[in-house]
């Protein structure tokens, strides 16, 4: 019913997460009011992403250069590992300031139902890290599939580098989480993972 | 942060409605995981809509040729249009079935908080139109934009073409709406606007 250039975008506009046909709608049509000139910088960015960004060589994170920058870093400690299962859980990590030693990108999560494999992702290269490290730890999410690719990490270093910590990162009540809206599996590590006071 | 061409991308998905930095986020990295081939289609439908797409001459309406299918369609009832603020507006009542009248997009609504007057809109076109026309339906939205734009060409129309039926669509209660969900607005057009029952 649109005109078959608009159709492409709206098409193109469902390839987005959580993007229906109402949403893609949307986002096309605010394209036609747009400046020329901006929506053909947003095409371009859209090119470039997939030109110019590539896995770094050691972590697995997305950069332009060879290395990320997290890893060329030399104030970081390189002998502390942590495992995330994207590179927006870098980022995520990086805003708290908290953390300074590095990270590996697994780009993926173990599953069957989707029938991702160990050997589909980045965890030869993280073996190979480990053995020169002095802890590795394991912060895919508190899902079936992080869980599941948690417990064989962990089996996986305890073999190949018995001599590292390998660890995991806390469950619990979220900050601000109440009791009474907690689901129950987040009771249960609140918990099993409770902590003495002071 | 993240690498340059990925924060430029993460910026073009800015401008879309309603999209905040965090799933802003999540588009650019989805895109990095995508097929080269529908990211580069994706580029050329954003560049496409630029330079193909623009108003038919007629009702303002978007199309790729000189005239929209809709103004080109001789089985339509030219005498009657149908006056709605977007070419979206235009797809939603489409989509219904049933009017099988024309169209006239107005590009816009008049908004004094905005600074949109009256001459930055599609109005002169429709002055003309409504000319040779038996009934003009103002379907703007029930907003105050929408409202302020209805009147001024309720006034215009009656002004210029005195003798064509000018007509408003219906407020109410939406189909399947609770009378107790209502707002206050609702209910009073509800009630004022309510008619014979069979």
């Amino acid at each position: 019913m649109y005109p078959v250039s608009l159709q492409k975008l709206i098409e193109s506009f469902r390839m987005l997460p959580g993007v229906g046909e109402k949403t893609a709608e949307r986002y096309a049509l605010l394209i036609t009011e747009r400046d020329p000139e901006e929506v053909r910088e947003f095409a371009q960015a859209l090119m470039d992403v997939k030109t110019k960004l590539h896995h770094c060589r050691i972590c697995g994170n997305l950069c332009e250069e060879e290395e990320c920058s997290i890893c060329r870093d030399t104030e970081r400690n390189h002998r502390q590992i942590f495992v995330v299962q994207s590179a927006k859980d870098v980022l995520a990590m990086e805003k708290t300031g908290e953390y300074h030693g590095v990270y590996h990108v697994l780009n993926g999560l173990i599953s069957s139902s989707r029938g991702i494999m160990p050997e589909d992702l980045n965890i030869d290269a993280l073996v190979a890290r480990a053995k020169d490290a002095d802890e590795v730890i394991l912060a895919t999410s508190a899902t079936l599939d992080g869980e599941t690719t948690a417990m064989y990490l962990d089996r996986l270093l305890k073999r190949e580098c018995p001599d590292i910590l390998v660890t995991r990162i806390a469950h619990g009540l979220p900050s601000g989480g109440m009791l009474d809206y907690a689901d129950e599996m987040t009771l249960i590590h609140a918990l099993s993972d409770r902590r003495r006071m002071g």
